[in-house]
């Protein structure tokens, strides 16, 4: 498969790793959106969040959260922000799942905020139905 | 405690219930990015992905990826992302964990991109020491 990420987990392809297990692995991004900026993935290829399995992801999660905290104290940095974008629409440039880790700083550059929207009178409760309907075994 | 999610979650303070189990709530974030957008919590209040235990994290991103679907196909949008923000420099508003599902459409106005850096010669190595030495149970 042609896909960047599986040739890092395959060694074809060098990085700055930075964690590592039987399923798992994280290392730096070498275009960051801040310096400590890094990217976990699972070793295996998954698309994104909607066909990954639950326990997959879980692994993945609990190596964000200690990637997390190691580059929150070696960047020394303000907040982190956990990104993870599904489809080309979304930002999602690899199409193998992975979670950005990105330090913050008290005014940097980076902006991930958005202009709150609202809903019209009755919408939120017409997303509501539409969502739950498709909630599957809840 | 004086926490708004958590007033959500005794119902003290009313909200859009899209999912709900033993241990975490969803619901639709009443200022959407773009309509669909909701909200992933544990009931149990902790600040940040660094205070939160394994365990509680990896519910919610169970939690997530059944309500990432369920929006997904609700929204009937082109991409979703799954964003969390620690502390107030990454834009956490309000300090009790949370996952951001947000729905994304083609050349909407949600724009979570930022400006790729590099990093000078030797930078990447010794940032990647530094985080290396805070990776605990490795």
């Amino acid at each position: 498969m042609d896909c960047i990420f599986c040739k890092i987990v395959s060694g074809e392809i060098p990085s700055s790793k930075i964690y590592e297990d039987e399923k798992v692995l994280a290392f730096l991004d070498i275009n960051p959106a801040n310096k400590g900026h890094c990217i976990v993935i699972p070793k295996e290829h998954y698309e994104n969040i909607f066909d990954i399995s639950d326990d997959a992801l879980k692994e993945i999660i609990a190596a964000v959260k200690k990637t997390a905290s190691a580059v929150n104290k070696a960047a020394n940095c303000d907040g982190i922000n956990i990104l993870q974008n599904n489809n080309k629409a979304a930002g999602q440039l690899v199409s193998h799942i992975h979670f950005h880790i990105i330090p913050r700083f008290e005014n940097d550059e980076v902006n991930f905020s958005y202009k709150p929207g609202k809903y019209l009178e009755g919408e939120i409760n017409e997303m509501r139905e539409k969502i739950l309907v498709n909630i599957t075994g809840n």
